[in-house]
């Protein structure tokens, strides 16, 4: 199993991690699945892997790259929206102050995206994504958000499918900010897509029929509202959940808990020198406390980004 | 194209359709997208066809089958439940009296799906659905509801397909209802239905994950909520709608108005004999007037039940 598939460089799946136990359990987990005849074989048709985004897939330090979206909306639109000048958040927002943001929680949050998100149509919306992801840059990476992605992560999407699994997205993100580009930038159907939802109303408008983003939330697929989201568009369980913070816990535990063949992993992010270290005490999101503690126990592989990953981000385009 | 594909028996993918117009409308469709150098050729990713389900894959009368699932339920656990004596709504349901209930409207359907389908785990509610389907007759046809689906759109599905479309269901009855049986019934994996949505509540369970099926109603994927379900799960638009209903209106605008290439049918009910006939004044549910007033002017197929299908229901199994 694992020699064979590893010992030759050309054969080697996963080629952006470090040999150790964490890159031999993904792998061992896969023959496991797709060995025919063997007790813990898996029908394709149950191969179903959940990844989270932020912090997962791609990094969500200073701020998850929706939030970064959403301000530079703000600051593209606060000319046409005087008003905004005696909303608080929203100046926080203007200026770039974070601390303040975070501050004022969920309710801020939902401000911001009100304000940035909302009260035009679904394909207004994705134009607007598409246009700032053409030229939007990461803060300190200085590379464009979309191109940010982890290349480890990338290869075990791919590990995942050439071995007959179709691979998701879950995570506590819009579904309409992700689908505009989860195709593109990780080869996932926007069908395949699970993540918060915003309220939308169906109308005509001067005979054509749009979908409009109103303010106001109707789902988050946060926490406990992973499995729920997952119940909602896929209808079974996973067997593969992928995270890293707490905010996975409940995916964790619903995908890999008495179930006769499974598999949990968590993005540690130890690594400040190539990317960010933090678990407890997130800059922004991510924090992990919880399903660190019960990682063991449940036999969840614990990735150690430092030591675990060659390298960190995807080359560039 | 018709000609070559429908005048020899073995090529014709749609059997159970007699010659006419109906028929050569949906092989033309079919052909149009798929012929490669055309304008209107469609690639396969976006090969999209929805499909309501009561009325239009199968039947809705004398009431829709998840009610009938619903109603035997109640009877079913009555004899646990002294206390449903004194509920009105209750009573008209373990006595079948259709009228009753009919006239409590969209408040007494909740109360039903509420004593039937909830307070339970997912899981506790799939095996329910299986014992119901694997004896539960249709009062008419004495046939399994499962069993009644109609061949013509069988074969619709099974065409689209094979040519590769990905069918979905868009439909008003619960998506948990449904997708216990999609596969089997329609060849619809679960995460292709799009259906109705009741609350649901993650919790652990003596150290086990579970959802349980809470009361009330979280989304209604009927009318206006059809192309927000679409959207919320699929995220982008369709290029051909079924459906059979003003229900499906919406649906049918989302899918078809101002766009390049698409295709929208409506199955009007027109057989007493073999099966229904109603349209603006059905048993139960299916009211069908404005979408068939706009059916004309939007190019959408209105198929004649009685006239354009040679066999209404699949064979036996
Ligand atoms: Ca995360
Ligand atoms: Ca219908």
């Amino acid at each position: 199993g694992l020699f064979v598939s590893s010992a030759f460089s050309q054969d080697d799946p996963l080629p952006s991690w470090n040999d150790g136990p964490t890159k031999s359990a993904i792998i061992e987990f896969v023959e496991s699945v797709t060995r025919e005849g063997s007790p813990t074989f898996v029908r394709p048709i149950n191969r179903i892997a959940v990844f989270d985004n932020d912090g997962t897939l791609w990094p969500e330090d200073p701020i998850p790259f929706q939030l970064a979206f959403a301000l530079d909306e703000l600051k593209r639109l606060a000319p046409s929206h005087p008003e905004w000048k005696n909303n608080p958040v929203l100046q926080a927002g203007l200026n770039d102050d974070i601390p303040t943001l975070l501050t004022s929680g969920e309710k801020g949050l939902i401000e911001i995206l009100d304000a940035s998100h909302t009260k035009i149509t679904t394909t207004e919306f994705d134009k607007r994504v598409q246009n700032w992801s053409r030229t939007a840059k990461h803060p300190r990476f200085k590379r464009r958000y979309l191109d940010l992605t982890y290349q480890p992560m990338q290869e075990v999407l791919r590990y995942l499918r050439a071995n007959k699994f179709k691979t998701w997205i879950v995570s506590g993100g819009g579904a309409d900010f992700m689908r505009v580009w989860s195709r593109r930038v990780y080869g996932i159907p926007p069908e395949q897509v699970i993540g918060s939802v915003g309220n939308t109303k169906f109308g005509m408008q001067e005979g054509l029929p749009v979908l409009i983003k109103e303010p106001g939330v109707s789902f988050v697929d946060d926490k406990t509202g992973k499995p729920v989201g997952i119940h909602r568009q896929l209808g079974r369980r996973p067997i593969a959940a992928f995270g890293n913070s707490d905010g996975d816990l409940e995916m964790l535990q619903w995908t890999t808990i008495e179930r006769k063949t499974s598999f949990g992993l968590i993005v540690h992010h130890t690594d400040a020198v190539r990317e960010y270290a933090y678990d407890a005490h997130p800059k922004s999101s991510g924090k992990l406390v919880k399903a660190l503690e019960q990682a063991k126990g449940n036999g969840w592989v614990v990735v150690d980004m430092k030591n675990d990953w060659a390298t960190i981000f995807s080359p560039e385009k």
